[in-house]
């Protein structure tokens, strides 16, 4: 068993912070959150860092909306190697993560995406799932590799779509599995207790 | 509430159309079997169809394995037209139907797949599924549009993928949950409880 020592990064709201902070002050995962980095400099979740005592980071990265561009990058991970972060945890993040982030990290950082992947991939999952007309949708904890959504897959957790749903009623939804996911994929992951086999995630003693 | 005349297709085993049988004799699904139809000469669902005396053919589909030639297209409007079917149900049918017959059918071509749509369409899906390394599964009851394994989702059930599935395992698991989505979905058609808006497949009087 080990102490996770957590970088989360995150554009927005922090919900899944949140719920990741909650569970450990009450003891129920052997982690700490060791900093937050947010491309956004008023975004929620760094609010919530610093509201919780949480040394909390604003990394401008500049013009593009979607990518993280080098300087950024390295300032991210020098962020994240002073506070002794071990494992990275991407929290509503909206950049693609690349090749230098996750080299410093390997098999180290986690995402959660709202869809049951490999349906959806992309912004807005829970509009899409909505869309095509699916019955069930839900969320995907999964290491992140250098495509969108594509990194082996830790878990998974279901939710039904029903017909009354909105975009924003399913997303609710969902979000709500979202926390039990992220908080069951860390525990398993503080635990050692799963293995990557190619693209299979194992669970060991099982 | 109607009863379904139900024209079955399938290339191999039969046992979906063995467990629509098996529930029109317990009286517990407004249909009856009306014909059965393979491409595939000795199919085991032929034999299943003359046991329960349901007229079963076979149609030559020619060298093609995917595809469904016009004049056997024709043949199988014809049989299922003079059989009095008014509802197509594909159980296994491994070739891809194609316009004339949808036309003939409107909005009254069912299908079975067997992996949570639209992730993994075509072939052994099952077997996709386990080596992209999901962590649910399950089969999807759509209504059959011209694309492969795109068209309106009726009804989904999910099932776990475990550590120790091999694709034999796992195909086991999602066919006895097929069963159960074929024969609700047949339900809910007969009873007139769906209603298709665009690609969502709603459930009236809900």
């Amino acid at each position: 068993m080990e102490t996770l020592q957590l970088g989360v990064l995150g554009s927005g709201n922090g919900s899944n912070l949140q719920a990741i902070l909650d569970v450990i002050a009450a003891c129920k995962l052997e982690a700490k959150v060791a900093c937050v980095i947010s491309d956004v400099a008023d975004a929620f979740i760094l609010e919530r860092a610093r509201e919780a005592g949480v040394p909390a980071f604003h990394v401008d990265c500049g013009p593009s909306k979607s990518k993280l561009e080098k300087d950024a990058e390295q300032r991210a991970i020098s962020i994240l190697q002073e506070h002794g972060a071990d494992t990275v945890a991407l929290a509503g993040f909206m950049r693609i993560i690349k090749p230098d982030l996750l080299r410093a990290f390997p098999q180290r950082v986690l995402n959660i995406h709202p869809s049951l992947l490999p349906s959806f991939p992309g912004l807005r999952a829970w509009e899409q799932a909505l869309n095509y007309g699916v019955r069930h949708s839900g969320c995907t904890v999964h290491f992140v590799d250098e495509g969108m959504d594509t990194g082996p897959i830790i878990l998974q957790r279901t939710v039904l779509v029903h017909d009354r749903d909105t975009p924003d009623t399913l997303h609710k939804r969902i979000q709500s599995q979202e926390h039990i996911a992220y908080i069951e994929a860390l525990r398993l992951l503080a635990r050692g207790r799963i293995k990557i086999e190619g693209r299979r995630v194992l669970r060991t003693n099982d």
